[in-house]
């Protein structure tokens, strides 16, 4: 292939979206908009990406900066063919395919923008990328023959009726080589209502001056653009639609789809079971027939083969669950490990722990890892029980097979099959419970007295 | 504008409801059908409001006890139009403008009311509220030209051919003048085959004695009757996705809108994000740039900027977080504050209490607020630290910078900067734990060997 | 009505689900698609029942183990009505109507049975049921007179443009005589493109020797197929649907319907609410004006009238809550009774345990059931007062009138009106705090000062 260049275009104020936040930097599926288009194009291996930006450039230089990308400023904002200029000096040099995109129109497939560098030939110089929605609306059209060949582009305002039956739409996302493109743009002109320099007339011209441009199809959803909170929930819901789907085809059983929300890199195995009602924040992996109950919520967690979760278990950054190890509800673990049959039933806080196997941790139980300073970790050696209630104080390692008995707060190493019991004395007044009855009742009847 | 009364429907059997509950006290958005008219009524501040009560009438005069609302009986049950008249002695002596409304058709907005009351003038004497609905079903139809001048009002079972394809149907909603309504309600006859007198009548009667009348349009939505539970769940999930879209347009991200549920008095700040699957009860207020996530409820609370809770955060009513303050997973607040930047991360109760700024509630702290008998407050200092498991025996005062040790159950005042420490004596009893399981194992396996 | 015999198709291997469990152990409902089928037969109070198995055939003989259902093996798999045929041999001797149905496709209704079977006279010998799906797809199509009189039987390949117009398509099922349907099942023959023995020749066979068959009709969802997770997921919304419907159309409040899930024997009473995102497993029993709060989650439980739980309520089998009794958020029930009134209202697990009436479980109360080899009880009084953060360690009895102190670990039992205080002298050192906090500063300073 040709190289590649991507010019994003992302220099909108996004008013629509009442943010402080950049529009491009709202996630899908829990990754920012903006950086689902560049791991489309990161797939195609491009030789430079640019990022156009204007409003709070600041907040897109911070958010890439880690990425292979350059930042281009555009300032004032004349237009879209104008925005796109805006990245020649940061491509100076480069010879190759300089494709044009949105940041709020992230949804675009390395598949398509593939095809639209296919697209292009000798003669033809530019490809444009066009989808037929269910309500054309007021969006530009493309006049295009059965081959794909484009005769004129054409806003909606100023289209004929019959142009305006021509259902195939502008997503305004194009394509052309290096040595058409900056000319082709810097002959787009600002006559019109607004002065602002359009990218379709890049297309538009091209024509104009005898050259070929071809027009690409893809589906609506692939080109939706995102202009308010309203659609970028539209978004994320059309999003998490094909992953559900994508999902329940490799062999999960989600009861109701419509419920389960998955980010971006989430990776469930076969047979895995997905009740109601269950969160997958990022950085997830569950292996095959494990099961994840009901109003469960994972992020950065890994699930070892049959290990059961739920209901209600919340599995931090860095909980592992080992073959068949089991978190039941009101359970939270953070950077800790399960291992293999060990459990962890009701109302715990594992953190910074390590479990080992066949071990079992009692309702209640906290691992006390956080001084207020610095944190702590708990070991816990394999068929350990943990009794109930039972405060482990961090840094602190309980045995092999040893027990500690419930209500205990532990915080000197507890050795290999060695009790552990942290009680004082039971005492017992008698009669007492029945004496203190009698007061409070009098004393609540005194105050009803008074009111 | 003319002055303006209000006579609501109320009469009904609510049979469909199966319910031991008055149909119009039955909640959308947390609040009593009812009420949802009234307070569109209270927008344009009536003269009087007028409740047509039958069946349970007791439950009414008790839901609007606190409300300028008077109660008027109709028994037997005769039909709409005889259930408007017995509004008729309430309003004795009030000159203005009578609309008829029905308590289970409840989504009529004040905006509606006042286009009916501008609708009537010297020559239109009576405003009936049409409707387009998808299906038209067997409602009754206004006949009516293009002015919104009505011709005639037929039920559907005696309308011709052509007056069906008419796609007006009637409300049932109506608005006369004083002077005019209780004259046209008594012309009103119950010739038909159910013996009833109907409302619609009315304007049949007005058209007859060569009045004009008007017909003013709303949206299906707005007058949809609730005769059945499901009926009503289908007017809660109208008015929840309209809250919702509310929401977005004023700059809330809804990750997941359908999962998110508001009552009628939600207020949410600018940037605020809400993750799936959230309840808001009724009271709460959340300031811009909060987050709230995942499996949260939410009520009577109140969330200072940049404020974060859940997943799983239950708050009841006055719970306060002030700005930057944080709830954890499975952590319940009653009458509680936590300062600026407070910490209340897991598995926590703070009922009746005050955190101080930056204090940290350590994991599985109880607030142990009752006696059985009294609450009682407890008091945290800033920057307090509360080890995890304690129990705080109220009335207790924490003081600032003050430690309480993990497992402590505190039930005298502890000074700022101080220590509190409640323990025993940890116990040791070396291989007790391997006795204890050998023993075990032989009773387990003797059982099995007796089954 | 005549005898009759069920003969269920269950020999495909299912490959499109990608599980290793049997495609027709799938569960719909909490209840697995074969036993929906089973059931519904089982009202009709069949002869026999045979399921032909094919690959896994272990899997249904287990599951089917305690049921009167008889497994036959086919094998190879050589076509639908060659699995029939192989039901022949269980049911040799077997005088009735014989009717054939599909695994995966679970939910024809007794109703439908009992229609077909009313269908068969002297006359005619086979009745067939279709459907009418909104898409017709590539479903076979069912040539019918009005009366239903069926004139031919035609694959969707080998249809013709009138055929195909034909919108009554063929499920599959279908019923005959004993003494006809061995005949017919035996003269199917396998001259096509994938040498099988396909059923609905067996109508067509018996159209050509002369007999008469007939089409039944019934709704798309009864006889829609599942041979992926998705149309699994399908299914079980439909199911779910259904059974919300069901609920409201009874006197029961679900404020959001399509977050409340059932299972197969979920039963609710009169004016019982159940507030967003609610799960039923099996064995749910709800008496009438109870209280289901949002995120709660109940399997096996019994609630009596006026109780209340949740939100975030995990009732686990063996749950009971007497009248009126409340079990608040983040609350886990195990073979556990509230007796009438009690509450347990916060972070609490109650298992293997009896509260008496009127009894108050503060926070954090943890009954120690299990003692790493048995389960034991707790049993509280009536009226009793469990301090918060208590461990109940079983075996155990609490007294009525009783009280627990807060945090107490209480082992030995306590008698009516006594109190019983598990707890340390509290150790102060002033100024110790504030020592540590100067400690930790100069230290956390320093490991920055390194970095």
């Amino acid at each position: 292939m040709t190289k590649f260049a991507a010019v994003i275009l992302a220099a909108g104020k996004g008013t629509r979206m009442k943010s402080d936040l950049h529009k491009v930097l709202h996630p899908i599926g829990g990754k920012p908009m903006l950086f689902h288009l560049l791991d489309s194009f990161e797939e195609l291996t491009p030789a430079h990406t640019v990022v156009v930006a204007g409003d709070r450039h600041e907040q897109l230089r911070d958010a890439v900066a880690d990425r292979n990308v350059t930042v281009a400023l555009q300032e004032p904002q004349e237009g879209t063919a104008h925005a796109a200029l805006m990245a020649k000096e940061a491509l100076s040099g480069f010879e190759g395919l300089v494709m044009v995109a949105f940041g709020d129109c992230p949804m675009v497939k390395s598949d398509t923008v593939q095809k639209l560098c296919d697209a292009l030939d000798d003669t033809t110089k530019v490809a444009v990328l066009g989808f037929r929605p269910d309500d054309t609306l007021a969006y530009g059209r493309i006049i295009a023959e059965a081959d794909g060949t484009v005769s004129k582009m054409v806003e909606h305002k100023d289209a004929s009726e019959e142009e305006r039956a021509c259902t195939l739409c502008n997503s305004g996302v194009l394509i052309a080589h290096s040595r058409d493109i900056w000319r082709l743009l810097e002959s787009v002109g600002n006559d019109n209502a607004q002065g602002e320099y359009y990218l379709p007339d890049v297309a538009t011209n091209a024509i104009a001056e005898g050259s070929r441009v071809v027009a690409v199809e893809t589906a609506p959803a692939e080109v939706a653009g995102i202009n308010s909170r309203a659609e970028l929930a539209e978004a994320e819901a059309q999003w998490q639609q094909f992953k559900r789907e994508e999902a329940m085809a490799a062999g999960v059983s989600l009861k109701a789809p419509e419920t389960v929300f998955f980010s971006w890199d989430t990776k469930l195995g076969r047979d895995v079971v997905v009740e109601p009602n269950v969160v997958f924040g990022p950085g997830v992996t569950v292996a095959d027939h494990a099961l994840v109950r009901a109003f469960s919520h994972l992020e950065g967690a890994t699930l070892g083969e049959h290990a059961k979760v739920g209901p209600y278990a919340r599995l931090r950054p860095g909980a592992v669950l080992k073959e068949g190890a089991f978190v039941g509800n009101f359970v939270e673990m953070k950077k800790a490990t399960l291992g293999k049959g060990a459990k962890a039933s009701h109302l715990t806080y594992l953190g910074d722990a390590t479990v080992g196997a066949n071990a079992n941790i009692g309702a209640g139980t906290i691992t006390c890892n956080y001084d207020g300073y610095f944190k702590h970790q708990t070991k816990i050696g394999e068929r350990a029980f943990i009794g109930s209630n039972s405060a482990l104080i961090a840094p602190v390692n309980i045995g092999a097979d040893a027990i500690v008995a419930a209500g205990s707060a532990v915080s000197r190493d507890v050795a290999d099959g060695e009790l552990r019991m942290v009680r004082a004395e039971q005492m017992v007044k008698p009669g007492w419970a029945d004496r203190f009855h009698d007061t409070m009742k009098k004393k609540k009847a005194a105050l009803k007295g008074k009111k």
